[in-house]
């Protein structure tokens, strides 16, 4: 037997050496996700091996995981076996239990889909009209465009229906026919592909309504957290495969949202997607080199509509897939969506859009010309990078406070278990908690308190005390968490002082993206990360770039109004401001 | 060892008793083709069990041929062993002798391509200008149209080679993104998708100029020799297969133009393809069953462009794939193609273009106005359904005299071998000359004569005495060509009675397809199957289907022609005349 200790969540699992790790995540207490059963094939029992020994890596895992992956330790659980008497593992995600931020305070607006449906009564042919069944399809429906798949099931309905059919249109083109008496509902997809996550809501076009939403982790994760890493894996041989991944993540939501609700692929006829400007380009298969280096010119920045067949995306093959433009090489059509979502360009005074994630977008208007910008703040507030960070998952501290004594107090996991990490917003409160009580200075030193001792990596604050070791908060972390503040709180004051508007000018702040969704407001101004407004004028806006997906989707209007919206936008440039340098560096100031 | 008795060729081959029957195929003296080398895909070795036993059909042939085939003793050659002494078989086609005609006396005309290619050099992206690729390229070439698969190769191309490139265009579709020093030729292949056999003709399209041609047989004759079995097979569950035979056709010319004129099929960017409405059906895997039954409706019978890779034609993926309509159920595009191929909408005096083949189609113009009609004529011409009666391979008699005394003379056959059996044009020179000395009379019935005997199904003629069997011509092939001769000689003459033109109006004859290349004129106006008009008034045209098909290859306003020259013809129905039974039956008389 091998004693497995599962991080963050801090369980010890007992498992026979002969086993893989997967049997490890497989146990109740850490309800580890696997697709394939062991085959290799899903690659979601993705681990980070730590201490200890484990089999070196299969064949499998060569094929599936990008050799500096391995080089990190990154490990198929289901492959590796451990090999010493105690092993220790890091996992991405455990269970069902993921807090995955899917919904929105702010509402998609109106409604007129791009498919529409008719049912045509056609004549039959006779020895005196022999016309063919396309030019009767044309002559009924003026201007019509029948793709070949549609044209090939075209004789066979019409001869069986007495012809009478029911033509699915997306424009011109007829998408798809059936029988006149065939099922009226019919369905769109709207889609949010982020880095980390994908989010997918249904949509009955009919109805207009929005029926269900799915989300699951973006499975290009195993090539790399972050959009650099998966730009530089798709520069290599590895752009077929990471733009697969992409797309098989987005057809994952659809196969559970059509089995959920019943519903044939086939009558799917209308897809958005939204994401930053990598995710943009690898769902489509397109080279992301230029995305990499300056000056970061995308491939496109103008809208596209492409069939669904031609991205192997699992709805009608004859499907529009609709993408809205990219901003820029690191401004994509998700923020141009929590813009047009936000209604941002609408507003009379100054006002803020924030969507905070590993990369943070900021957009400000200003007399109704809307500028954007975009800064690296890093995975900090995510979980990652620090010490006992975690995902917002089961056993994550998400609240908590500091005492005037520097002692934490009232902390809440989520699930209402015991601890095993913290998440970003409890690392905000314990941030902001420890900033008033002195317990770390401005400039983020840790300083003497009988909860600060010293660790494997300098100083660290014991935040909980437990039996399988201490959950910590280092020096180290401090310094994560500064630089990711810095980088968001130039983007915010270089954007500001770009167009001459102090604090006290704006009107109101949204914040979008699932991080926000659990801030402690105060304690986020407190640590600097947000601008110190007066707390009524902040709105937390949870996932506004879905929204404009489903704008998008439910409204064919909406798609040419979000064109015009980007071609109103500007966007600044950070890295070649040359107030950059200075600004980031007054920015790590914490408060 | 078995006795296998090849026909038509009346060869007999020892084979090993373990062997199959291609290795009797494979003897020189045969010279059977099989592209497989025995694997059972290809369906090339194509037999029919005569005589003796041989095994039961395997798996491969019950998955390749259908049902009622192998009831009528169809077999794969290289599946069936012999199981008795002596097996007789009759193959379909021997060798690389085929003679197939792609030759025309009749020229494609004017020359300007659906393609073109341009060297555009762009300007590389600076901070300043971060416009996407795909941008740059609009902005370059406006209105634009970039398919995704180019749009996925663009980025690579322009950052590789100093944003220089060059764009091959099809209309406004960009097929095509490649370095600006890449070869600058550029193809395209005209194909005329026949009953049995599929001819391709390969065009630079840069310098307008044909540069080879290919054919073979279209593969779809393991489904059934004619038009009618094979609308049949595709009206059940054998759409696809028989579809992909079409498509396996046509790439099998490409693969041999492309290897022989050493060209990379991504550099082939156009193709047109004529045929008849059943042939053109099956190519796009359009459901042929409206064409099986009255009123014949087709499913398309307006021009079509098609992607190349939607119906899986081995030349550029994007590039296009465009069919000229066909004019009704049973007068095809190929009919179009001879009508546009041989000017008649030109003529100022009353012309008619006669296409022989399976099925026949005959149009006639008058004041500027076409009218065409079809009739099924049966293969009998072709060299099917008569005793002796072969295609015009190696051994065809292919020209002969009758004597006064009833006698054979100047016996000439195909590759001067000695005589194994009969050809179209063989045929129609024996039975004019038996008509001539009297052995035949005009009503069809064959007299008393020293070289008529009786013969196992009446009497019959003998054309040449053998040690292997006697070469014969029966009373039942004259009553084959009675009718196949009626059904043509119907067919003109109602179009002419239509018109109220008498056959001294005619002012010139085009006789188009194969057979007519090798006839003997006045052979066949002396037996009725063309109108007795004054020979310098016909010409033979060759492949003048193939040669429509090359006008509208090379020269895109020849589409938009026929398209126009589609809207002014007429289709008789010939069917439906009135008048038809009696003529047939008139018709039936010889001369």
């Amino acid at each position: 037997m091998t004693k497995v200790l599962v991080e963050p969540i801090g369980v010890t699992v007992e498992v026979d050496g002969d086993s893989t790790l997967l049997s490890a995540l497989k146990h109740p207490s850490v309800d580890g996700h696997s697709d394939c059963n062991g085959l290799g094939t899903c690659g979601k029992c993705l681990v980070r091996v730590g201490a200890g020994e484990v089999t070196p890596p299969t064949e499998i895992e060569l094929r599936k995981l990008p050799a500096d992956r391995l080089a990190q330790g990154w490990r198929l659980a289901c492959q590796a076996k451990p090999r010493s008497a105690r092993v220790s593992i890091e996992v991405r995600s455990t269970g069902g239990r993921r807090q995955i931020v899917t919904a929105s305070k702010l509402h998609h607006g109106p409604y007129r889909p791009a498919v529409r449906r008719e049912v045509v009564k056609l004549a039959p042919p006779t020895l005196d009209d022999a016309r063919g069944d396309l030019q009767r399809v044309v002559d009924a429906l003026p201007g019509a465009d029948v793709p070949l798949r549609v044209l090939a099931e075209l004789p066979l309905v019409l001869r069986r229906h007495q012809w009478s059919a029911t033509f699915t249109r997306y424009g011109r083109r007829v998408v798809d026919v059936e029988a006149a008496d065939a099922p009226s509902a019919f369905y769109g997809v709207a889609v949010d592909v982020g880095t980390s996550k994908i989010v997918a809501y249904l949509f009955d076009l009919h109805a207009g309504r929005r029926i269900d939403q799915e989300a699951v982790e973006n499975p290009q994760i195993r090539f790399g957290e972050d959009v650099i890493t998966r730009i530089a894996h798709a520069s290599g041989d590895g752009l077929a495969e990471i733009a697969a991944a992409a797309r098989q993540g987005i057809n994952e939501t659809l196969h559970a949202l059509f089995r959920r609700q019943g519903i044939a692929p086939r009558h799917v006829y209308d897809m958005t997607i939204v994401g930053n400007t990598a995710m943009h380009h690898l769902v489509l298969g397109l080279p992301p080199e230029g995305l990499g280096q300056a000056p970061f010119a995308p491939v496109v920045d103008t809208p596209l509509l492409v069939r669904a067949a031609e991205i192997g995306i699992d709805i009608n093959p004859e499907g529009g897939v609709y993408l809205p433009p990219p901003i820029a090489g690191f401004v994509g059509s998700d923020a141009l969506a929590v813009i047009a979502a936000t209604r941002l360009a609408g507003k009379r005074k100054p006002t803020i859009a924030i969507d905070i994630g590993t990369n943070t977008e900021i957009a400000l208007v200003v007399d109704r010309h809307v500028i954007v910008t975009s800064c690296a703040s890093g995975p900090a507030f995510e979980g990652y990078q620090i010490t006992h960070g975690m995902k917002a998952v089961q056993g994550a501290i998400e609240k908590l406070r500091i005492g005037a004594d520097g002692s934490p107090h009232g902390i809440r996991t989520i699930g209402d278990t015991p601890p095993v990490g913290l998440c970003g917003s409890g690392v905000v409160d314990l941030l902001a908690g420890l900033l008033k009580a002195g317990v770390v200075e401005r400039s983020g030193r840790m300083v003497r308190h009988p909860r600060v001792r010293p660790g494997a990596e300098g100083v660290e604050y014991v935040v909980v005390e437990r039996a399988e070791g201490d959950i910590v908060f280092t020096q180290h972390d401090v310094r994560q968490l500064q630089l990711a503040k810095g980088a968001i709180a130039t983007g915010w004051s270089l954007l500001l002082a770009s167009q001459g508007i102090a604090v006290g000018d704006i009107d109101r702040v949204y914040v979008a993206g699932a991080f926000g969704n659990y801030l402690d407001l105060t304690n986020a101004i407190a640590i600097g990360l947000l601008p110190p407004v007066d707390q009524a004028r902040v709105a937390f806006v949870g996932n506004a770039a879905g929204v404009g997906a489903q704008m998008a989707l439910i409204d064919v209007r909406a798609r040419s109004r979000m064109a015009r919206l980007r071609a109103r936008t500007t966007f600044l440039e950070l890295g070649a401001h040359k107030d950059f340098n200075a600004a980031f560096n007054g920015r790590l100031t914490l408060g």
